[in-house]
């Protein structure tokens, strides 16, 4: 057996654990959701959402801060699942494949056409590394930036936080909890089309998002 | 627009979340992890361990059976980084992009030549639907039983409770922490391989595992 494979890793910059920051920001979040988490359930939501970005990215440079974002909304979606912190808005979570391009344009369209009506998350079955560049693009024709948006794991908790689920394309890899309702929007996948296609999918995406916001919200 | 794309999916009979499956296994667990962990972070572990695994099946029919395993194993994980609960063993963490052909072979073996001597514990930064079948057919041949295994996503917890980290071609995927030993294992991934060669693969983690061993634990 040759051992010419074998190499021995240690704390290679950029992909060590950036173990002070992580508990610096378990106990920030800590006190914002004193009274509603322990710190113990707190600082597993911070170390788990770490290392589950962490999986599939390939940019660690974003990692900490995004970290902080998608452990802050996920125990804000947890913290509106109990009842401790309402919105008082219609919660509507998008879930495709890849949280790349299909949920990511309908939860930012949501966001644009809905004015604070409702308010929105989206997740993937199997997250992408990066945002597809061509769903970018067509967005930013309509002046809407996405730029600091990330795929993102479905977990359990933006689940149980909402109202409407809207499925496009992610199998039968979303959970179907009682008491929410769920629209499954057949659409083509963004992966590898055309901008004139990806164009076309974000304005189906815009009509659809139109005809449930009058339904959810009112006109 | 046509709204032919859109179905209302409603508790479809096999997709629907088993709720109180779930909480009961909570509670079961509250009481194994009583003065460990609170209720709060096994319901936690629970209900996420099953939408992590959710996400990546495509036999639900097995998901409340390995939820009950991957969800305790997390635990126990946890439990032993945090010193609540000792094996005695080196605690080894075999990773690779599938979890579905090196690192669970990697795991079996070392379990069947180790004989008791370390722990082990194998996890994916991408995880597969399923175990290759070529995988279980090469392992079968030495008398090894794969068919309760299955594909898991890489955790912040066993990455914390491990004392040796092995990765073979999950990239920069693994959380580099402070104290423990990292290894990487340049190994050809058996997706799609024929079986000859994922007998070859199966026989160079053999070999390899079998030097890990000598070092760690003795021959």
């Amino acid at each position: 057996m040759s051992d010419a494979g074998t190499r021995v890793r240690r704390g290679l910059p950029g992909l060590s654990y950036p173990e002070d920051y992580l508990k610096r920001l378990a106990g920030e979040l800590t006190v914002k959701f004193a009274g509603v988490f322990s710190a113990e359930t707190v600082e597993r939501y911070v170390l788990e959402s770490y290392t589950a970005l962490l999986r599939t990215s390939t940019v660690t440079a974003h990692l900490a801060s995004r970290t902080v974002r998608f452990a802050t909304d996920r125990l804000t979606a947890l913290a509106q699942a109990k009842g401790s912190l309402g919105t008082g808005v219609p919660e509507i979570l998008f879930v495709c494949e890849q949280n790349a391009g299909r949920s990511q344009m309908a939860a930012v369209l949501t966001k644009h056409l809905a004015g604070g009506r409702v308010h929105v998350r989206s997740a993937g079955s199997a997250p992408a590394r990066e945002l597809n560049p061509a769903v970018i693009a067509v967005m930013q024709e309509l002046g809407l930036d996405m730029a600091e948006e990330f795929p993102k794991p479905l977990t359990d908790d933006v689940v149980q936080a909402a109202d409407v689920v809207v499925t496009m394309g992610c199998g039968d890899a979303c959970p179907v909890y009682p008491g929410k309702r769920y629209l499954d929007w057949g659409l083509t996948d963004p992966a590898g089309e055309t901008i004139e296609t990806v164009r076309g999918i974000r304005d189906e995406i815009s009509a659809r998002v139109t005809v449930m916001l009058e339904e959810l919200v009112g006109a």
